[in-house]
């Protein structure tokens, strides 16, 4: 089997000098769930509206203590570039609540998905003064050239399934849920995640991320430095896109136990930048490089009364500095796990795109000095 | 026929010194459509999913030459109060480009008519290179007061027929399309209109804009500087709202021929705030104050190759101050005609919402001085 | 004596409905002190470098316990229009930390003030462990039609004056400190201020707001909604600036008990729009409308480490809005109480900027149904 | 000698995929100039107010042709952390106008160079009709660690004999202007400078940076992603900041003859992040990362009247791509220009921080395969 995928430091490949989560994963973070929702039908021939159909809703959870409306986190969000959809995001912005569980799916499916969750939530959970409404939270990435996108095949039953599926533990990566049918520097690409633990001297703290990578050029590919993009050429492992200019999206949820207010969340948020630029992102005009960051660490916002405030928690300006470190070494880190995890994966019209060949990754690594040289 | 509904210059109510357009309305700029389609369904009591349902969709199109994807106008964005959700928004803050019509709809229905939006731009117009996707511009404000939100009644075929309808001419103001079941200021609210036209001296420009009106307290409209809301008491006409806290929300859409670049957009926006200030909103908490401002003043912005840059026209800075007072002020007496136009509703569990009296307000506006003094 | 000036409420002008604190000043937040330090010198025709001189500068302190930069408190900003300056804000839109008083002085002094208050807080405080640098935090309007701006007439020492005069109770209103040679809708204008206090329903919190006020046209002026610019023309009261644009700008400081966090501040700030716009502010395209809000609620922001968070106190979402109202209606009577207050000067050239006259003043409010009808 | 300096490229190594121009320096976009004002005096033991000083002024015009203020250029702004000092961004933000030249110099000195440069204004221009004010734009980082930076050593004539050198051609980089006390991942840092030119088929655009950087910690230095850093240690070269938290600044110009809008330049401003990221900036909690972009393509914005707009041009969003990458890579080869030009400084104390070591550089760029393998 030609095709065994594995995460990055099984193959030798580590990110930055931070130590990731006991699952690197955004499921470090205590409490998140992810879920995901996969919808594979149909091959050959587009028809649009029959399929073929390569695509899903993944879903992440931030807490699991039921109504995230009720019991919202601190969040903040930043665009890299804003060729894409965030729904959800003025009230974040003004509010710094996310009150919503996070969704990501297809560009043609974020209305369905978003006005699901408004039914989900009165579907599922008990309220003691129902809000009036809700303002869910939905990003996409573009999975038109494998699925048939524009045959609007994601229902509210799928968002359903992603979100009752959602779970702590390991996160499946690669082509799954809302990853399914996504491509990542003319790879296959798709869902991937990592984490890291600060040290108790600095806090002990846990920053988790989790990417829907579908976006960059070839060329533009590096992995811990190394040009592998430049190395593994399209006479190796041909390019799905070569027919039209190289563009595509990437949504970055990050994560973390540190008890941050909404400021502290938006700069974590505009860190994911950094992760993303070191493996060659560039923010391309036509990707949505949209992201999302929340801290688990506070709760109980909507509790206080005017006249009686409630109590939470912050780090002072300092401390931000290594959770800064974390969020851009597990992005980068979730990124190159997408990569490594993805399973080649035809679609529309036969098309394919292929999984990054990890046997040459490792030898293109080991030629660059990975391996062979003082880390 | 005690309902008579009268635009506020009927009632000699003039805001602003400068004059209005011929239609005094956000069509008055030309090439601007605007449809509406109303659903009214049902009586009695609410029965989630069956009804009773008074809610609506309402589309601007920003000109009537075809696909605004393929054909977009400079726009930009700004928010009071994020209370709120306006898809499409992340595109227009990076690019500057409106590159769809603009829909309003109830909160819960923002999800279907966005993904239909997508359907309808694929299904009406003939692409020489059909674009990859298309990011919906859609608003909404909260109706479940008096409309079985929680039912998901707007449909697909909605979007269509207030698109389709989409006319020049007139704009039917008041308790229709996507206003349809909004409250304002504790009056029955809706959809309102208004425009502005500078002299020659300052351009000859036309900036016109639509409100869908769905905010405030009694005790803060203002009309023209006099207090209304507190001479129009409870006892005189019943708040709808008086078991809950007032919030709700208000879309403002401007629109100018002015040939204005992105970022001049983006200060005409902000302008709505002005308007809206003098009538009495302060963009309370659980308020969506969401303002989207586009020019129609310059086109084929998707034209040009990297060597052969398009040509387009701008208004130095100081140029701009005129476009302010006509924005602040259309703004203001759209949000007037709202509630001068919009008849009284009733809907879910015999929920009344009253229009505003007319010759209650006639009253007090003289009685404030109004028609009285020098002017 | 024909220039007896007074207040808003001692002239039967009261704003909204809520209770303004003791002071009705900025002061009346706890801890808060403000100095001014006015510089009139020389008269006749202007020469560049030596006079006449008509400017200041006012200094606002969050708190009466030593060093901003070591005891921040949260903060946050909103531009309306940004024809203006006021340094420091990257820091606060980064941290939401204001670590150094506010200053306001003229256009052409910004930098030497902003200088003067790094030197000064070396002076004046002992650190621990000094900080390394300073970012401070120093606003403008503009001068020059009554005092020779360019002449740089500001130095550190007026910085040091004002900074050490600074108190708490009653604040010195109109034409002194920074607002010694600002005009406001072709009337004197310069410093003003007023402040809410929230029942202990609503929390009992207080904000209170001070201006520096210098912006705006005669036509434009309303007081609690009747449009006074409109009835005192100037064959009443001659224009100071007919013979040109009619711009500039103005400088809002919020302030509150209220324990907010910095986007909550920055929610307060952007409702300083709200009172502007009542009083007929448009934010014109000359115009510098700059606005800073902070919260002494909270303390101790740099105090914490990375592994022991520091403790905080916010309110919820909803508790927002009657800060809002406080907020906007504040900031409205402080721009009202600098138009009450300021007397006539006379500078530049012979110019005279004109106070506004009370007596006509009552005179308007009256025939427009102020205090003959039910309030 | 030993400390003979060289640029990134005569050690062989090349930052990305396209050309840069011929100088590889900003001022290959026409009409840019640049000009220094170095200040090196006294050595040995810190006076406060005597020396030693290690400090100085960069200034940047954006072209040749006079008053900035009369001949405004469009730009944009981004930060992606704000701990720092910007002048004049409110402008920039709301007009998208750049109406002065820029400045660089200490933090202490922000202030003192801000007033000159309206000083300088006046004095060197001659005005049809003189504006009423200016809003300088000066930019900081901090040299403390090596100069008496509160000592106030800046004067005015610095920043006039800076404005007054500027030139085109060659930029001295390094240890010059305001880069001359400045420190780089704990090398000695400064002013660099890099271009890329985009083919004719792609515009044939020139894109320029010009950096003033005082960022970053060793051990996360990485030049075209070698991890330069973690190879030289602190036992090869000491670290001149081990006794401290590592922060700092960096301001990036970036430039372009590209014809491009306000909204456009702020997306050029964004990707210098791309370019920080790679070298091993992470926007560190104490770190002023402050970029500004601007487009000389566009003249005459002061020109039009109400009625008749002036002409401009821009490209479509597909066309900015290209540019992203052309501001990714000058940005960041800048970046490793200034430490390679940058010589060993000895100030304040007798502290030392030493330049990068190129031939030390030179064996780890081999040891990665740089050079080795096929690029």
């Amino acid at each position: 089997m030609t095709d065994q995928r594995k995460r990055a430091r099984a193959l030798g490949i580590t990110i930055g000098r931070l130590e990731p989560g006991p699952l690197n994963a955004i499921t470090d973070v205590a409490g998140i769930k992810v879920g995901h929702e996969t919808i594979i039908r149909g091959d050959g021939d587009l028809v649009v509206g029959q399929g073929p159909v390569r695509t899903g809703v993944t879903v992440v959870w931030p807490h699991s203590d039921g109504s995230v409306a009720q019991n919202p986190v601190y969040a903040g969000y930043h665009q890299l570039n804003g060729n894409g959809e965030m729904t959800g995001i003025a009230w974040i912005d003004e509010s710094g609540l996310l009150t919503s569980a996070v969704a990501i799916t297809n560009t043609a499916s974020v209305g369905v998905v978003r006005d699901a969750m408004i039914a989900y939530d009165r579907d599922r959970f008990v309220y003691e003064r129902e809000p009036d409404f809700h303002l869910p939270v939905v990003g996409e990435t573009y999975d038109g050239w494998l699925s048939d996108i524009n045959g609007f095949h994601v229902r509210p039953e799928h968002l359903y399934a992603a979100a009752d599926a959602a779970a702590s533990g390991p996160v499946a990566e690669g082509s799954v849920g809302g990853g399914t049918g996504m491509n990542c520097h003319e790879f296959k690409g798709g869902i991937g995640t990592s984490s890291r633990r600060l040290s108790a001297e600095l806090g002990g703290w846990t920053v988790g991320v989790l990417v829907q990578a579908n976006y960059g050029s070839r060329h533009a590919l590096r992995i811990d430095g190394v040009p592998v993009g430049r190395e593994i050429g399209f006479d190796q492992v041909p390019s799905h896109l070569q027919e039209r200019i190289v563009d595509g999206s990437i949504i970055i949820i990050l994560a973390t136990d540190a008890p941050l207010l909404p400021d502290q969340c938006r700069r974590i948020a505009r860190r994911a930048t950094i992760g993303l630029a070191r493996v060659g992102g560039n923010g391309n005009n036509g990707s949505g490089d949209l992201f999302l960051a929340f801290s688990t660490g506070n709760r109980g916002m909507m509790a206080g009364e005017p006249g009686a405030p409630f109590t939470i928690r912050s780090l002072p300006p300092d401390a931000m500095t290594p959770l800064f470190e974390a969020a851009a070494d597990a992005a980068e880190e979730a990124i190159v796990n997408a990569l490594c995890m993805a399973t080649t994966v035809t679609g529309v019209n036969g098309r394919t795109s292929h999984a990054l060949p990890l046997e040459q990754l490792q030898d293109v690594m080991g030629r660059y000095g990975r391996g062979a040289v003082r880390r």
